[in-house]
């Protein structure tokens, strides 16, 4: 095998990697919207046929809601199962995008080239430079790395219900000896980052019901409790003045950071004026004595995703609603429990409801912190030869977001996941314009073929 | 003139006069939503025609916003001004309707025949009550009553941005004896009440902006700061315990209750349990130390009509957005200034703001609370009257809602107001399934002509 003339083709053929992404962005495969579920399925057999078309032994496999796709070929040395997901966020508001986020472009911006779609980031460009860069390794040398297993998601973006039943199912046939997982990115976008820590997550939806139906707060106003007052009453004490969150017993199982992983993350030199200033904020958010690396990768949050009640639209309506809803979710870390987190929310905001106001509540995915064992060698290999692509020396760090599916992946399957990928802090992932680098795409391949590389 | 010749053409003419109630229910006439601008002047013409085909000389008359409605007739004896209006509040959740909003009919209940329609109660087939009066005295005696200006407003329920500058430049041509409104109600949907006063409204909308774009609570959780949690924080602390206004100087210029007033709503045996329970509710929602009549009738208000912001549509979406926003209306009394109460808002809205939280505001109409004088001859003529007509006797009471016209009429005409209406408690305005009883449109026609007939 020749990484030369494998990283080479992987430049040559770096035109038609595109038009297969561009391919892939174009199937609007929004798994949390019913109306998108059609497109879900064709995302996923999309996927089994590009797959199938460099060799690999592919299939849809159904599930409750949308389908996983799973993929194998045979080779030496160790068996690895790769992960990624095909379903994207929801795109509102839509009127915030400067073009239909399921019709791709390359643009040129004055950061570089830059491909501009609805999952460009998150998580279908980085799924297929792992896909390109074994495509690529089998047309040079005429087989694959090592044993591989593809495994696609298409509910990841909508808590994965069907994933736990099917890692059970299926686990015979999707262990391996390491997983790799596509899905985060370069550390402040220069730096190779492979994830040993992640928050988990506790989606929680409360419907505050009042009035048995709208009022006229000129005929009820002042007699008639209101639940958006009630839920703006509750929600506005989920933090307290030093941001603090104010859930009874929601710090236990949060750990103090080990003072050699503190060091190692105060060694980043993590930018966090420049991280808060892309997004035109200053001054960080939460708890007042905690350094803002800690804030997004080891201490918990909570947060209100959504709220709605009463009239949202132009003008003013002086109505006095039935309902008032709102989404929260919290981020959680070391062994903070999901379920514990969610039954002390519910109980909490039903403690300070007031006469004549019921809460209704709807749990949205729940999962724990993922702390990775690095003890696998592949975790030192893969260190030591991504520097040699991006210029910097790849770091262990952490994460604020959930991947639920790594930590899945050592209690089912008792194995461990690397987690590399090559995001960039503005790809405005789940926002208006997602994009992905051209230069993240492109390293993106090739460094899996020099991760291939070493631990093959 | 014979009253009992005018009363029986009536009778006879119920039929005619719902089919035109019906075919003014049919023209959506939204204020607040620019999509039915085309609506709310076909509702104007119909009026102009409807006037005009019982020999009134009527005109619609052009504002920067929607048109108003203009009639005039000759007679002897003292001039009266009758407004209506004959715009209608928006239709959501229209989910929650048992018809289309705006395909009105005549359906059957426990409680008798009633007119299901947006805007059967509020205002048209109130409004329509005084047209169908002097349309029968004038077929029965083949003349009005007395001198009657018709005045129609098409922007009572979008805070009515064109009725000041139009009562000005039109001062000279409304100007009468006495003023007549039909848009209040009969006091527990029984008792004819003529109302000598009404809460006064401001309305604001608050645009919390924290990021600069939507986030990825996953990313950013924790550091950015969330424009939900700045506007749930600050709305929640709008009431405290005791349901007082925590808005600074809010309750200036609030008076307490003359204890005759207070007598007399004593003396209505208010069922306060009934007026809660019939929506669902059982603990009123005011000041503690405050009778549920006083909570609606004479104590200023503090309601969040809606409120929006990140995700809210099915399933759920980690997102940390970028904007908050929520439309407050604070229900006014006594000498309290809508004007005064809009700054006192904002700068205690900005006094809770966060670093990199901004606010923005958009006021929605302001008008003082209304107090009629009653010592004009009418107020008691009308109360000796309605009494044969309902079989109770006629109160004068206090209104929860507003209805700034009447405080535009002394301020700016120099003329007092009496305030009739035929409207239930379950009318179910502002609300789905709107509906005014054929009781209230036939009775209210009826009432009209006794008053006609006892001022005259």
């Amino acid at each position: 095998m020749s990484l030369d003339a494998t990283l080479a083709r992987i430049d040559a053929d770096l035109p038609e990697a595109l038009d297969r992404l561009m391919a892939l962005l174009r199937i609007p495969s929004i798994s949390t919207d019913p109306a998108y579920k059609a497109d879900c399925d064709r995302a996923a057999d999309w996927l089994v046929a590009d797959l199938e078309s460099f060799g690999v032994k592919a299939e849809k496999r159904t599930t409750p809601g949308h389908p996983m796709v799973m993929g194998h070929v045979d080779g030496d040395g160790p068996h690895v199962l790769f992960y990624g997901h095909y379903d994207v966020q929801p795109v509102d508001p839509l009127e915030l995008w400067d073009r239909d986020p399921f019709d791709p472009a390359i643009e040129d911006t004055d950061k570089g080239r830059v491909i501009r779609a609805r999952g460009a980031s998150d998580d279908k460009g980085q799924l297929m430079t792992f896909v390109e860069a074994c495509r690529a390794w089998q047309a040079v040398n005429g087989a694959f790395p090592c044993r591989i297993t593809f495994f696609f998601e298409g509910e990841e973006e909508s808590g994965s219900p069907s994933l736990i039943p099917f890692l059970n199912h299926t686990a015979e046939e999707l262990k391996a000896d390491i997983a790799l997982i596509c899905d985060t990115g370069l550390f402040e976008s220069r730096v190779p980052a492979i994830m040993t820590q992640l928050r988990g997550l506790c989606g929680e939806e409360v419907v505050l019901t009042g009035p048995s139906k709208d009022l006229h707060s000129g005929m009820y106003g002042g007699a008639a409790m209101n639940p958006i007052r009630v839920l703006t009453k509750i929600l506005g004490n989920l933090h307290d003045d030093e941001g603090r969150i104010q859930v009874p017993d929601f710090y236990d199982g949060v750990p103090e950071l080990p003072p050699e992983i503190k060091s190692q993350w105060d060694g980043l030199h993590f930018d966090h004026g420049a991280f808060l200033g892309d997004v035109g904020l200053s001054t960080p958010a939460g708890e007042r004595d905690r350094s803002a690396l800690e804030m997004i990768w080891s201490r918990p949050t909570a947060e209100i995703n959504g709220i709605t009640g009463g009239y949202t639209g132009d003008g003013f309506k002086t109505v006095l609603p039935s309902q008032a809803r709102a989404k929260v979710s919290f981020r959680l870390v070391g062994q903070q429990d999901p379920h514990a987190i969610r039954e002390n929310f519910r109980a909490w905001v039903r403690g300070q409801l007031p006469p004549d106001v019921g809460a209704e509540f709807h749990a949205h995915g729940a999962s724990p912190a993922g702390q990775m064992t690095t003890t696998h060698p592949a975790f030192e290999q893969a260190r030591a030869v991504l520097g040699a692509e991006w210029g910097a020396e790849a770091a262990f760090t952490g994460c604020g977001g959930s991947i639920p599916v790594a930590g899945y992946f050592k209690s089912i399957l008792g194995m461990d996941t690397m987690l590399v990928g090559w995001a960039r802090d503005d790809d405005q992932i789940h926002s208006p314009n997602e994009k992905y680098d051209v230069d993240s795409f492109h390293k993106g391949i090739r460094s899996w073929v020099r991760i291939l590389d070493a631990i093959r």
